[in-house]
């Protein structure tokens, strides 16, 4: 007899008996002998049938169905409510174009489907995006391109229609080709893929379509004009329809994006070393999530270049003028991602397996909480400037503060070696291994690059303030500042 | 008077002079003395007529836009040298426009811009995609919304008509607004938003031309065939000129992307050290290129993940199957980037302001870079073992030296107060202190961290392994490593 035996983690055993001679009928005769521990109860069910089994299988396949289903729109729920401009911005869509399918539904003039109505549809599925800058730079796009292609058609056809019935068809196919062709090559280089990306598609797909019509010239002119109308009444509405009802400016969100990634970094930089030096693990949860807030800016140069290439297209709003100075602020993105990946390694410094003692610890735990309660304050008065749009009155005295507590904090290395003398000789061995010290070296001198990559920061937004002419300081906020932070007044009078 | 005067670098000095009763008078009476240094010849240009000054003023002109025009057509060729496939691209688009007109020409069935031919034009132009995935997607989902969509709009279409006159404007309009604020809230879901995007897009485009179109239900039918099959016609015609005629897959490009990546990481990490532990500074420039490798790494989450998006459209090609698993190599380049964050801070610090005496670097110099190279051999053979598809049979090996070096460094780190004593000592100082050889303590805990963070890398590299099924290893491979680099083969005796 074969035997296979297995022992479950409750004490009983099942064994599978199978006879010894043949494979092909142990189907048949599988013995199941199970050792159950004593005063167990033991209840043996038999199979059921197809139509039981399939029934079950149904009932569990739908409640599977039903429980992805309630999830997925339980996650969609939770989209809407977290930010309810997206719901804004789909009624807004369905709102834009209802209006055009009814202002064309109401003139009789330009019914059906093949008519031209359908460009003035067209236009607006694909004109309106969820920023104000999308929209103009698609709209903008589509009616150069749609105006500039069909020109330079007309013309092709013109030549096409001269050259005789013979050369008509070689002259239009090749023009297409070639044009084409160089059209899509030059959606390759980098400055026109920002700018012009979307119109390059209409003019080829203009062009193409002109060329191949089989109307006459003079038809064609009136076709156009045609279109070119009813794609103007598409952009109209799509823009009407964006600006009026709460729109959405991506030059804004850019702005607070940048301000919100600032804010995060400072309370991920604050999280970190709160985490590495306090042992009070109560609110882990809360704090690593907090510390992780510069995944945030690692990630979010995307999402940075493609507002700030909106952004160029909308007219001023709010604080922002036409001209305002959007790559500044691409700047200052890059220069946050520099202090991040910095960040980042200290990170994975305080969570790597080797570990300072507290003793250790302790000696350069004051300053460096402080040099980064200092770094942190440096950022959000930057976030706070931003925002506002003013130059601060305080910065340059916090940053002052920062590099004193970059120079306490050497001053602390400095005296490390007799410190750890003391406390080898109060712990009764010969010296502190240096390989005790290491981890909060490393601390130390990663949170120095730190300050160092801050004050990178700090340029990028003082030359952003400089372009786009923040206000400047006035007399009764330096009050303000020293009464929200003590500890600032205090260093005030020590300079 | 009111002066004002400057000296120039030169010596010259000039000095303007203003009467001092009237600021209104100044431009008339403005007086310039210029003194010069005794010798200088000196030469008074008088203003050139209008005429002149414009002939000079185009002249400039024009040449600036010569250069300006030269410049960006030396870019543009540049860009076609430098990766030929995009002309190759270019030309393939224009071949399939080219060959959609001819067909349509040739057909007097579809004449005219306005019949069904413009269809095939239309998806020929947007579904014309870089990579074959991103053909297959495009065409994909126009091909499936649009089915979809009319078969829908003929439903709402048939309801509409059958409530009369009256009631038919208000249910179009109103299923036009609910179907596309719910098609376009549907985007912001992340899973909708990278697989069916552009299918969003055709769907409320079709949804709202067929509802807005005044046709009746059968001739609605009629049309509904004829467009399916232009736009199969252009879609066909699409992914034959794509995947025949020099296809670019979009797999391939990612799994050629890491494998690049990988490549420079490595090559990078050799550049720091190198940069920072020698002093021979000819071929600096050269170093520092190399060095920066990293910043490929940091810069091309995007890529990977819309390659990896749309790579799995694409069917089996070369070794890669159909359902590939594109997410791994996702997590591949995210293990890679984390790596890269931490070659960044050290790049930082080895150019930071604060050094080590050389004689303080020599200590660890070569602990580090032994650690280094063993981090390169590592990433390198990793890079290969994906280049290849195959197992690694030396990776093993090759990790336990990297972690065996690991292990000299902190012996070196532990040994390294005693020696800077013996060092002091030698140059007559009491102690070394700590604050010189803090930057290279900081340098070697984050060659530390960098090879933990490369054993990341191995792990994702496994599992993609795994799941896309590497070559196993074979007998004759352990050789070939081992005679490529002796001291492999010595620590394998050692070992």
């Amino acid at each position: 007899m074969a035997k296979d035996s297995k022992t479950t983690s409750s004490g009983m055993e099942w064994r599978m008996t199978l006879p010894d001679n043949s494979s092909a009928r142990a189907e048949q005769c599988v013995e199941w002998q199970v050792t159950v521990p004593e005063g167990s109860t033991v209840k043996v069910e038999h199979e059921t049938g197809i139509v039981a089994r399939a029934w079950a299988w149904l009932v569990r396949f739908l409640v599977m169905l039903k429980d992805k289903f309630v999830g997925f729109f339980k996650n969609v729920w939770q989209l809407g409510v977290d930010d309810p401009r997206k719901v804004i911005h789909a009624f807004k869509v369905g709102l834009a174009l209802a209006l055009v399918t009814l202002f064309y539904y109401t003139r009789p003039l330009y019914e059906g489907v093949g008519g031209t109505a359908m460009w003035a549809v067209m236009t607006v599925v694909v004109v309106f995006e969820y920023t104000v800058g999308g929209c103009f730079y698609k709209g903008f796009n589509r009616a150069t391109a749609t105006v500039t292609a069909g020109f330079i058609a007309l013309g092709v056809h013109w030549i096409a229609h001269q050259s005789g019935k013979q050369f008509e068809p070689v002259i239009l196919s090749s023009s297409v080709f070639l044009l084409a062709s160089a059209a899509t090559f030059s959606r390759f280089v980098p400055t026109i893929k920002t700018k012009f990306d979307y119109g390059i598609t209409i003019f080829i797909l203009t062009f193409s379509l002109v060329a191949v019509s089989g109307y006459r010239v003079d038809e064609l002119f009136q076709m156009a004009q045609q279109r070119i109308s009813t794609i103007a009444v598409g952009i109209f509405i799509c823009l009407c329809v964006c600006i009026m009802i709460r729109p959405v400016w991506a030059g804004q969100e850019l702005h607070l994006l940048i301000v919100r990634n600032m804010e995060k970094l400072a309370t991920s930089l604050e999280g970190c070393i709160e985490e590495y030096f306090e042992e009070d693990l109560n609110s882990e949860k809360e704090r690593s999530q907090k510390s992780l807030g510069y995944k945030a800016v690692l990630n979010s140069k995307a999402s940075e270049e493609s507002q700030a290439n909106l952004a160029r297209w909308e007219p001023r709003h709010g604080q922002f003028g036409f001209r305002h100075p959007w790559s500044e602020y691409l700047k200052v993105g890059i220069s946050m991602r520099y202090t991040a990946y910095c960040i980042e390694t200290l990170n994975g410094c305080i969570n790597s397996d080797i570990q300072a003692s507290n003793s250790v610890k302790e000696c350069l735990s004051d300053e460096c909480k402080k040099l980064v309660t200092q770094c942190a304050m440096v950022l959000k008065e930057l976030s706070k400037s931003i925002k506002e749009m003013a130059q601060s009155s305080s910065l340059d005295l916090l940053v002052g503060n920062m590099n004193m507590a970059v120079q306490d904090l050497q001053d602390a290395l400095r005296s490390l070696p007799s410190q750890l003398q003391e406390e080898a000789q109060v712990q009764n061995v010969a010296t502190m291994p240096l390989m005790e010290v290491l981890p909060v070296i490393t601390v130390a001198s990663l949170l120095t690059e730190i300050s160092v990559r801050i004050e990178g920061v700090m340029d990028a937004v003082d030359s952003l303030g400089e372009l786009s002419g923040f206000k400047p300081v006035s007399d009764d906020k330096p009050e303000k500042v020293s009464t929200s932070n003590d500890e600032t007044k205090k260093t005030i009078e020590v300079i």
